[in-house]
């Protein structure tokens, strides 16, 4: 059977549909691999597409016809991973074509979650370097090509917006997950610390990073969290949390939600589009029944200072034999540098830094008593040129870098979860993004927010414009 | 009524005769304040005495005197905190005459516990400068005032000893409870990371320190932690984890105890002396039943330089801004170099230093999934000689700075609970410790193997001696 537009039904939808065998996995796999094959080498999203993905989808079809058979709602389901997952059947290079680092071909703890669901792992995405930095090269934007997709998981924020797969795995160290998805008008969720195990992802720095899922709806991201969430011993930050179901949290109402806004460095810093397209989202949410609160958190003056010390550090230490053996030398240039400067950071420093990051935890604690989630832009601006360097807000310049990554790190720092969903676009139809921050561990409350905002802004141009610029 | 040898009742026998009426507070607080008056000169374990100590025991005593009164067991006993606990009434100096330096006159957490159960806070004993360093200058050992009694909680094992008091506070970053309780033939315990609050304690190094007791017997040792151990916000390394009665566990039988001897690093560097006196307490528990299990732990061979990194760069944080104020040109010589040292330590090496801790905590929860209780020699040697800076173990020389603490730090790495109790005497009748090591808050199992060794080695000659060295 032909389904108009498969490649934007939504991961719940083919989900539906495979349950109801209005289709095979094998017809929308396949659909996907063609248009990848038709449309990638514009975007580049992948790094590696699998040849194993239609015998997967076979796999799946063949346990559905089973008699009896309850399948999970991702069975038979593509997913695109980040290249800085393992996986036992495709090559990992996490961006790198340094010598010194061989990754092993086994499957990281997300990817073997998946495929026990059922999933068709259709490819690698790509990611800049080591998941450094806040652009992916050589991938495009698909809303306009001639724009970064946000990083480091650009591939897969690319990969969602240009309907080549329904869910993509990122990493988020710094923003990686949400300034793509922001800068691509896709959801992008980064879960409590703890929450989903990092057994199996090339580590850039150990406290910081979080994996989690980019989908192109709430609900989409809630069904891949009720897969990916959950204790794993050989993740030593994995905390044994109890996981809730995620699609029956975003089902209840947002109406009491009580949310708060940090009008300091969240809020005051912003191009007027993306001021303009939160304030209505938040207007939005008020007009819905739910109370703003305001406040004020100057320490997070503190926060970037704070960050660098600790991702340089982290990243230094983890790339220390691979700098002692001179394999850094083969590193991309900016990568390089930023791993060799881990070396430069004090332990002194390191140790203040953790001090600042606890101190912001308090502060956090003390907002998330009177409210259920926080809410600000993921990113002040939307996705800038290739090859841009400086941003101009307001009557200040300020570095791509230090801007795309200003509202999403500290929610790195204190591991809250965070979510980027898609709010609005700017004069020019590029995507903003809303992020929606939560207590540790209370992903429902984010999802469910995030959730309301979807259906209240119901922002319908999404897929049609990333169409567009493919054909081009 | 007049007790023979009040000095030496324990801090139970003190309690019990408080209890039955036998004497009042007044009188063996009396009699402690007369005999640290009378010997201190030789010994130098205070640095301050309370002029609040009597009007303590008379609250005590009216406490006491009122009808249907039911006073705990610490009401009225003398108690003697190592100099960098504040305390509201007595001035704190944490063993420090530099410039840039006040510490406030308001009670650290253990004091106000102490306060609350009636303590009699006798005064405050003196630590190596910053509670540093495992010697406490000018303090003598009271086995033979020509040794040092150990350090840095120096002051409070030779107040012990001494006959001062039944109970002293001390710290212990890297042993500083342990080596001086082993030296000067005392209990002295370090319980799990976290089990007391270390709020309005002095830092040395925040993810090393721990306070605990010192005493002449386990069982007051437990009666201390009765009333010291439980959860506190205010220090947030603090844990919420049940609190036991650990005068109730030190009851139970131990005839079925199984031990842990990790064969490398601790028991292959003793003098003989030394290894002797372990043995024999090791051989007569396994004549009273326990079993014995023997390990290898080869990563220990890392311990050394990953508590250097972690312990130098806190210090080097907690003292940055008096360095970079010029303030630690007033420290003494030796504190000024490791303080200033901190600063060369990198964040690369201070996270390798805490991936070793990890490593380490791991092994070590492998050993104890088989066994209760690890049990070593404490120190390698017996108290040196003031001014002594070589040692000589079998053919080797060692710094006696690296020979102290070599056996006692690997349990600041890993947080767990340790204690030092008396198991015999070398020719020259110095005392030898045992320490006995646990799982994450078994104190209780510590504790009531350490009292099965008070119990079956019955050491008594140990307070006379301390009374000879006094004498002369």
């Amino acid at each position: 059977m032909k389904i108009k537009s498969m490649e934007w039904l939504s991961l719940k939808e083919m989900s539906d549909g495979l349950c109801k065998k209005k289709f095979s996995s094998l017809e929308p796999t396949q659909h996907l691999l063609d248009r990848t094959a038709r449309y990638d080498h514009a975007i580049k999203s992948f790094i590696h597409v699998s040849e194993h993905a239609l015998t997967q989808a076979k796999a799946s079809d063949a346990r559905r016809s089973r008699r009896n058979a309850t399948l999970g709602p991702l069975d038979g389901i593509a997913v695109a991973l980040k290249d800085n997952y393992l996986t036992a059947d495709m090559p990992t290079t996490a961006g790198t074509n340094a010598t010194g680092w061989t990754f092993a071909a086994k499957d990281s703890a997300c990817a073997q979650r998946l495929r026990a669901a059922g999933c068709v792992l259709i490819g690698k995405t790509r990611t800049h370097e080591f998941a450094w930095g806040t652009t992916s090269p050589p991938v495009s934007n698909p809303w306009d090509i001639e724009r970064i997709p946000g990083g480091s998981s650009g591939g897969s924020a690319a990969c969602i917006a240009s309907g080549f797969a329904p869910l993509a795995l990122g990493s988020d160290t710094g923003g990686s997950i949400r300034i793509p998805a922001s800068f691509c008008g896709t959801v992008g969720f980064k879960p409590t610390f703890g929450r989903i195990s990092k057994a199996g992802i090339v580590p850039h720095s150990w406290s910081l990073d979080h994996p989690g899922p980019l989908t192109r709806t709430v609900e989409d991201a809630a069904i891949a969290m009720n897969t990916l969430a959950g204790y794993d011993a050989r993740d030593p930050a994995c905390q044994d949390q109890a996981v809730p179901d995620y699609t029956a949290a975003i089902a209840h109402s947002s109406k009491n939600f009580v949310i708060g806004i940090i009008e300091n460095h969240f809020m005051d810093q912003n191009t007027p589009e993306v001021q303009d397209a939160v304030d209505a989202s938040i207007q939005a949410l008020r007009n819905s029944g739910a109370k703003i609160i305001y406040f004020r958190l100057p320490l997070l003056a503190y926060g970037l200072g704070a960050i660098y010390a600790i991702e340089l550090a982290s990243s230094g230490a983890h790339h220390d034999s691979a700098v002692n053996a001179g394999h850094s030398s083969g590193y991309q240039k900016d990568v390089r540098a930023l791993v060799e400067m881990g070396r430069l950071v004090s332990a002194v420093d390191y140790l203040k830094a953790e001090q600042v990051r606890s101190l912001l935890c308090e502060e956090f604690k003390r907002i998330f008593d009177q409210v259920d989630v926080v809410i600000s832009p993921t990113e002040p601006m939307t996705a800038w040129k290739k090859g841009n360097e400086i941003v101009r807000i307001g009557e200040q310049n300020e570095s791509v870098l230090a801007a795309s990554w200003r509202l999403t790190y500290p929610f790195n720092l204190t591991g809250l979860p965070a979510i980027s969903v898609p709010c609005g676009f700017d004069k020019e139809v590029m995507p903003i993004g809303l992020q929606i921050a939560g207590r540790p561990f209370d992903e429902a409350s984010v999802l469910r927010c995030a959730a309301a905002v979807e259906r209240l802004l119901d922002l319908k141009q999404r897929p049609l414009m990333a169409h567009d610029a493919l054909s081009l």
